[in-house]
């Protein structure tokens, strides 16, 4: 089984920005311990600060290169982004919305996810977890 | 370690209710699982259709029979009732939110999450899967 | 035929609550004209000022002890529960929304009803007479 | 006992517009029942798709050839005519508002009813059946 | 000097509709006084219940039969016809805006006017005199 | 093929209205170019201020005297007339929405579009040439 | 007949104050007319730039010096002055409101008037000429 | 005379609940310090986490067994339980609205009050002592 | 113990503006009785309708003439008077607001208070009597 | 002539992405049937998931390779992209916006065009036949 | 050159006032500053809480005692004054808007200013600096 | 010390887009100017139309090749790019919002600023100024 995890804007700081928001472990840790705990899945890793280049990214994982399922971490364009929202409905390919931080506790922007209503489903608020929770969302 | 499972309005009729909607899985077959599949945690479970009752049961399980994690998923009160999430934040266990459907997928008045803010967290829409990724997310 | 009509909170006050709104005529002066008007109809009454309570009785009259049609009279639970309307929803049974006074000509907190669109059809503003055109709206 | 029916636009097109809707009866024959199950009531019949015309035909209606009750389709005046409830409330005729679809079902725009406040009552969602049902309301 | 007064919809129940709102004076009274207390202005008076036909007037005498000035109470089409509004600002013609009553004492609907941005001015809530102060307002 | 042109309120005024908004060019030198443009086409021309009477030709059109596309400039009432999109979706010829102006670049109340819904598709902004646009929208 | 000519914020630079908005001539010029126009009205005239100096002369003219009539141009307290509106419906004295542009051409900020509620009525969008306009509807 | 005081939703769990936001005074605590500072007064305490219950209290202490004056703490319910407030209006008894916190410096959600235009009156935000001041505001 | 009485706009006026919403006694009346109810208390009165000169007397009772609370009555500045709030939180000692009426069972307007989140806390709608409600929350 | 069309972002999956919304031509279908029925424009085809890389086209297409018209259909960044609205006022070649489906019979989300009032015209809902519908409005 | 500075309200108690947010430094500081590293302006000081006050030095500074530029502090007016604002636009004196915080990581209220629109520009956020930072504006 | 400049998008046109509105200097000139009078300060420039690369390039001037201060004049992504706040807000440099016009004197749209609350402060309306400004409010 292929499953992606994509990662948005600023994630690449994790570990590094804002760490009594964001935690102190960076996706280095997250992902080794993912890879050690999942074994028989083949997981592959991207993170982009630029809108474009996730969506071509959903496109590749969607029908070029295509995967069982996609864990998108989609940051701050979770609020803004209706084409990233487009290229998740425009793929065959299960997409799972993931948030590190309760973003229904934060600021009224962050309220309204314009993926969510095209995702499989939503997890958000555990920290790091979140990852291996839909991990395990897509293959349970 | 002790969860306790609390499914509020209208999930009793699990399995005989818009089956295209919620699924054919009645609660108990859903326990039958979880029990199964976390054999060294002690699960309790609770569901009313009064929102009273659910303040009550939060209450006890926050103080007088304290448990170390709850999974709520309280139906149609997610969006309406403000006294849910204050025995929410009145409790000293973290209380994780779940939703069979993928709320914001659905009608703007389930978009809105009352209790969201002061939950540890939110899963939605994997249908039954729910109950055991929020399990996880406790226990992990 | 049977029909079960469904009063909501503050209905038990009928004849004493205001009654330059609410008329004089007691709810048993009105199911007494219904009996005598309806002899080939089967009524049951139900009154509560609990939501949980009307959505208990919902669910049994939807699948336990199932009749043919529902009058609900929600009162003031009309404009907050969803979770009323998630019963209605929920069960088999055609609902009759009623409405003893215009609630269009009232505050506007009362202007949206909740239950209004998963109901079979709505009456308000003709007062007692409100439930004698429900019961021929289920039966004719 | 003189009742007038009075329809708004595009009710002449009724049982050839969108049957899965409003159904395949004309108002022909929902005219023909109203006559047959009312012999007592002196029944008129009025449709426009002008605006300016249901009010002319309200004041005629209210002050000319004056009828004890009107009962009123006013199709999507319903929601965008302030002038014809303007009308209804310069007329001494009691006024019963009726729609053969459930509204509060349908778009957000047909939610609000601007004559609604004006009329004695309201009556909706039960297909050609809200004739009687207002006829019924007016006489009884 | 030409000045045409156009009447609304429900204008012509002036005198007979809702009295302690609109006063007991009829058109043809205020007619009178203004023919008296205007003798060097050439008065013309047009009303209708149709949208259209006050367009048309509009068209008709900014064009075909042009006045110097026109007093215009549009009634409730003030608050829902923007096609009037253009009608005005189509014409070459100056158009004051009249109500007999204060519309900003009245419903939240009423507090709004289309056509006023397209007016010349407008005037409030003195009764049968907004006529005269508008005539004063085309003429001083 | 057989295509109608439905212009609605003060579009018989084009030319003459606010040239620097609308042009300078009337109906009959836009028809005159139409149907030497379109030699193959049966095209006809409606022109109402009245919203009853656009109604009444949709209507006929559709069903009585009916045409295989319909090109609607619904001036004013594009915004207003919910009366006017229920009759477009009441038959059963494809109607093409034009408007001579680009409606974005106005004032706020003319972005919304009562009809655009209900229409195959939306040209506006091209000033008299959004009429063979649209002809050529339907018969290409 | 006493009558008191109340203006308020920034009309003091009338003449001097963006001409082409506010016209050339100065309040002395207009109060002169005023005083030539009406012989037999007692014209008193107050400006202040202060809110609270406004309802200090409100409660004056109301009680203590009592007039038979106000006209009041609140200039920008019209729109944000809640307590000049509660003075105006404390003191027992008629007061209509005028303003020299037609405010519901401007920004929307000035479409709402918190004093219209309370006022006698409103006249504005003459220039000049609406204090002798709320003069005659004071006097006539 | 008679008074009694109704605690809503969570406020049983007073002394315990976050006691920085709610104080750490128990109920037990505030009602011996009541008796003792208005001897002459009859209190007696009622608590519920259920809307319903709250209704029936109200209900029973408005008709059934009547006192003089009732201080309502609802809690959550203040700001979603149009029910109570329907039931505060049904009875003839005044009712008191209290609140420990100035809810107006809390969430936005807790600065409308559906409850607040049918009491006497309001009074929130100085902690226990609100109770005492409700007895006062009830008996002086 | 020191304790400042400050009264808004139209306050000045208590006892002869509208007496059936603001009752018949005036502000010396209810003076009196609080030095009588409050021997030990050194009570000063301060009443403006200016905005400035309230805010001046905040800032003179919170730092040149320090006293030890303050009841504010700031009339209609409540709803707009954000430079008021700002001398509130800009001193050492805690304000109280008070209100007359029950301002949430008025006009929309009079819902939001821009000052209430920075007192201390707030009572309104018990007539005369608030003044003694505050002043006791402020020494008991 | 020179005519540019610019797909935004998802469009390179025309023909495979949601094709029962989309349709099943490839953009090389479309492109290669307005190559064939426009022979003497000189068509470019330029498409991009970057909001970036629109903008940059843009300004090539204005400044450094000008072209006399650009077709641009921007896809979902038609709702959320203002630098896009920004780079199309900010070059001195007309554009026109297209879309394949009828906007306005989507979601609520997709009725607020940000870059419709920079644009020469729009057009939406035909199809692929909208960018043969926009050469032509840009060469006719 | 002369420069003015006109401070609003509570800003004559800066460097008291809530120094946490506002700084510890007086105006009198600020000043001396300004004073010693402009030399070469002639710089005059105003403070007011007074809305009228501030109206009245804008006018004077604008008209009888005309300076090159004016730096503007309103205070809590920025978003309450529509006057000042008014007083703004009717000088031919540039004016600067500053804020000592930055306004917009504040309460929603200060997110709007009703006089930026009519200012030169504006600048906040950078505490006493801001006043600097705009002499340099109004001098460079 | 080390200040970096970032331009976002369309602002690479400077002194060719639309120049009654941006001014006909080029960036180039602005620069030569901030060199010369900056001598002491080591400046850099940076611009894109792209919102990724504007977000590489603060994680790289926050983290990696670290500067002093930022002034960021995010052009269009101001009102839109809730990533580039998130940005700004994960690296520990200032950063200064600016614009060369008065973002309050344009459209709506331009009112609201995402990264505003998260910038050190904000400069807009003076024209090619604002980085000069920028420049001094981070290196006084």
């Amino acid at each position: 089984m292929k499953i992606a995890i994509i990662n948005g804007p600023n994630l690449n700081l994790l570990g590094r920005r804002e760490p009594d928001k964001y935690g102190t472990l960076s996706m280095e840790n997250i992902l080794a311990d993912l890879h050690r705990d999942n074994p028989d899945i083949e997981l592959s890793y991207h993170q982009s600060n630029h809108e474009g280049e996730i969506i071509d990214t959903l496109h590749r994982l969607g029908y070029d290169e295509p995967v069982d399922g996609i864990v998108l971490n989609a940051g701050a364009y979770t609020h803004t982004s209706l084409a990233i929202a487009d290229a998740i409905a425009a793929i065959p390919v299960p997409v799972v919305e993931v948030h590190l931080t309760n973003i229904f506790a934060r600021e009224t922007v962050r309220h309204t996810s314009l993926i969510a209503p095209v995702c499989r489903g939503s997890i958000s608020g555990f920290g790091a977890k979140v990852y291996q929770l839909a991990v395990s969302a897509l293959s349970l």
